[in-house]
């Protein structure tokens, strides 16, 4: 089954004017992005995008469109998300791509079909970017789970159009992208009815979707339009106005020499033999502006959208073009007193949109740092700028080891922007994860920024060993070699399960239960065996399980 | 890997005057609970029980011995739990039995050895009898998780005994017993200590296992007798005075033919053909008593002990002995009247001691259905009595089909039981999670507690489908022969997805992020390949990882 295709490595930018699968246009307060994909432009050959199903490429679009209508499109208050052909909104993740998939792939690539679609409910949270999904047709799997994440649902009610989730009885696996959590976390769908509706192939239609809430409205077709107008308006009503004039996104330039990639602030260097990356990031500069008027004059320049954009492109590259890494070292370089003014700024200016945006981005990168199945050490050397906000890299670190030099100082420090700007998709602070015996150290860690000698960091349990150069450079190197030579799959499932300590939410839950549930069942034969369900589905043959349940 | 060993059907009836493996003994509130694992009586042949390892037949003893105490002996306030090997206190799950056992078997004895865990917190926290891990020697894996399921851990600081857990250095799968969530989650362990833990075989001993709150006081050979003695005091002394003169558990007796296996209130019927089971239980009679006392009097044989032990039994059985039955028929047989007088015992006397184990036991029960990997569907039909806790069941199941006929009139009940007493493993009551999308509605169906026709049951939303005489038969059959058809491993994910909306606690995250990760590392070549880690364990040859992360 693991027949990876070797094919070129994915490449992450994006913008509308070339997108192959999504139509985006503004018009005033509301944006309308159609899903028109092109069935000839698969990321990969050896499949069609039939039936507007998906595949990561079509995905990377909408993640594009997401993030764009926040920073340049700030004015929009309701999306609508519709389809391009008659009869079908969306297949679905394209099967044939799935099957032909490595397991590390297929993974990966429903992580961050995942992490768009939070993306959605976090623009509609944080940014009032509120999401109308307008199903034209029937609506299956995947297709179903991106409506489940948009905040309203109007199918069209033509005697045929259902929403469905097939993937229990047609393929033998789960709805990959959160469907299960969020018909009965989100939705509240009765766990009950839920259950009839997770494996009835054919969905639910009319007027039963209403009833079961698996829709808000079912418009027949001359009322469909009416309906999404009318929807799509209340939800812009009820959303507050914002800003207008938002910043252009650019292309994020790198040049990759041998196996190390530079952007501007962001270089990551692949030691493929020791199956080892070390990323590290460019704290800002000294002189940056304080004033929201000059930052959104800089625009995507400004250090942290810039720089956070390039870690995010850095962390996807890993992710999805490395997959034999297995431990990132992580680095910063800079200056601790303009990471730390950097911060104040982030703090003070919170309530400026661009400001605000950024913040709430900077979020979502550190998300996927932490939802990253690699291993992360963080390595606070000499001329690093571990502070505040670079200081959350380190926090999400599986570990963090701290050069004590008394010819070379090194420091730490916390930031107010600690404090909670950025919680985990769990929704707690790294802060208040680390501390999480303790709330009271947290409060006190994060209500007093200061910066921090390695004794002091040692003392307040801010980082995890600290040595002195004598045998500094030994424990790291020990500590790495040990790392890489474990099991993989041990060291995902281990790391999963630190990383989150406390309640779960149900972002989490979306990581945690359900698609540790689907890693397993991808990997079963009863799925991916001869004879399992996705091998076999399209083709004359019954899949034939083994019928031991656990 | 999948080499079943095909043995005779697990028995799961223990008695201390016969454990072998356990030596339980009560000195006035204190208890002491010896580990000591005859090497040559495992559960099956093919493997040593060596340096007080397990496997299911040592946990049923524990199991047997942390539910006994709580019924004869509630005098009991401090349960020290210790070895009696000379250096090892116990080194987990045997190794050699998981490599020899499919993976059902695997899953299903790690999820029984959860639930004895969860029972050891729940005794702890509902009867306050408090645990005492007194670690004489190295204590490993499985061992260590045992200990971290108790209140409080003491470890032996002889320059050697360490608590460990190894599994990912040395096997290459996860501690499967709650340890990675009870580290972070309930002894606050730092998480990137937690992280250095986890990955150094030989484990932590002496000062450092303190100072990383691995254990909560260690001490020297002659001084551990003294350390116990006194935290066993303590515990004891913090622990609310209980009632003497406990009950016995006389042993559960049953008659067997051919595929039905009938115990006093309950029936289990088995249709290997269908992959189908059907399990009755008759409700209470209508004379039962009210007053406490004569209740004690009854002692094991009171209706809802005697129910619901053998309901737990039957539950055990069909996990353990049953593995390819995928769907459970969940029915009652007797008078909704009378299954309501005896909520209103359980209501009103639950200061009693007896009736609130009695509850807390119905509890853990219905928490071992909702943890069944099978899928449930409730058959609410003429003679039943889903009426109050016994409608708890009905609330477990998938789906509940119920029958209207003018002829045979068919009701369900919500009593007082249905508000509160008996929280799934995420701390929320079934009707809260069927109901979650409208909590004004939990509160007035147990604020109100009535019996519900056909009708009225639809309209509350309470069971799944109503059908008349003509349909009902005829629905279900194609329910069920659907259900059976469906991929087993798509329906566990599917289940244990739906079953649980809402928040999640330590608990549930053990079922849920925890054991699903473990489910999938279980499968993966890396772990159970040819060269594997867990296939090699024990050998020369050094496993081979596909090292791709995921």
């Amino acid at each position: 089954m693991d027949t990876t295709t070797q094919a070129d490595p994915v490449t992450f930018g994006r913008h509308p004017d070339t997108y192959a699968h999504w139509r985006l246009s503004i018009d005033g307060d509301r944006a309308t992005l159609v899903m028109a994909v092109q069935e000839d432009r698969p990321l990969r050959p050896g499949y069609r995008l039939k039936l507007n199903s998906y595949d990561l490429g079509v995905d990377l679009e909408l993640a594009d469109a997401v993030q764009r209508l926040r920073f340049s499109h700030p004015e929009v208050r309701c999306v609508v998300v519709t389809g391009a052909l008659e009869r079908v909104f969306c297949a679905g993740a394209n099967i044939n791509m799935l099957a032909s998939s490595s397991h590390a792939f297929k993974v990966n690539f429903c992580k961050f079909t995942n992490e768009t679609r939070l993306a959605i409910e976090d623009a509609s949270r944080h940014s009032g970017q509120k999401y109308l999904a307008a199903l034209n047709g029937v609506c299956a799997g995947g297709g179903y789970e991106l409506a489940l994440a948009c905040d309203e649902i109007v199918l069209v009610d033509d005697g045929n159009s259902a929403v469905s989730l097939p993937e229990v009885p047609l393929l033998g696996v789960l709805p990959g992208t959160g469907g299960l959590t969020r018909l009965v976390d989100k939705r509240k769908v009765r766990r009950d009815l839920a259950d009839m509706f997770c494996t009835v192939a054919e969905g639910v239609k009319g007027k039963r979707a209403v009833a079961w809430n698996l829709v808000d409205e079912v418009a027949t077709k001359s009322r469909f339009a009416e309906a999404v107008d009318r929807r799509a308006k209340a939800l812009a009503a009820g959303s507050p106005a914002r800003a207008s004039g938002g910043i252009e996104l650019p292309a994020l330039a790198s040049t990759k020499s041998g196996d190390t990639t530079r952007w501007q602030h962001v270089t990551l260097s692949i030691d493929r033999d020791k199956r080892v990356a070390t990323l590290t990031v460019k704290g800002p500069a000294a002189d940056l502006p304080e004033d929201p008027a000059a930052i959104r004059k800089l625009g995507a320049a400004w250090w942290p959208i810039a720089a956070f954009r390039e870690l995010d492109e850095a962390l996807l590259t890993l992710r999805h073009n490395e997959e034999e890494i297995g431990l990132i070292l992580l680095k910063t370089e800079g200056d601790v007193e303009s990471a730390l003014a950097l911060d104040r700024v982030l703090a003070q200016s919170g309530s400026d949109w661009l400001v605000a945006e950024t913040r709430a981005f900077i979020a979502r990168t550190l998300r996927r740092l932490d939802l990253t199945a690699r291993s992360l050490y963080a390595l606070i050397e000499p001329g690093s700028c571990f502070a505040g906000t670079l200081f959350e890299i380190a926090l999400a670190a599986d570990r963090s080891y701290m050069l004590y030099d008394k010819d070379q100082p090194v420091t730490i420090a916390i930031s107010a922007m600690n404090g909670g700007a950025y919680p985990m998709s769990h929704g707690l602070t790294r802060l208040a994860v680390r501390f999480c015996g303790d709330p009271g150290k947290v409060d006190a860690l994060a209500g007093q920024p200061r910066v921090y000698d390695p004794t002091d960091a040692e003392e307040a349990g801010l980082v995890t060993v600290v040595a002195d150069e004598i045998d500094y450079q030994d424990e790291v190197r020990v500590a790495i070699e040990e790392r890489v030579s474990l099991s993989p799959d041990a060291l995902t499932g281990m790391e999963a399960s630190l990383r989150f300590p406390g309640h779960e939410t149900g972002d989490s839950k979306i990581f945690a239960r359900l698609s540790a549930w689907q890693n397993w069942i991808f990997q079963r034969p009863n799925a991916v065996g001869e004879r399992g369900a996705l091998t076999l589905y399209g083709k004359p043959e019954r899949p034939a399980f083994d019928f031991r349940r656990t």
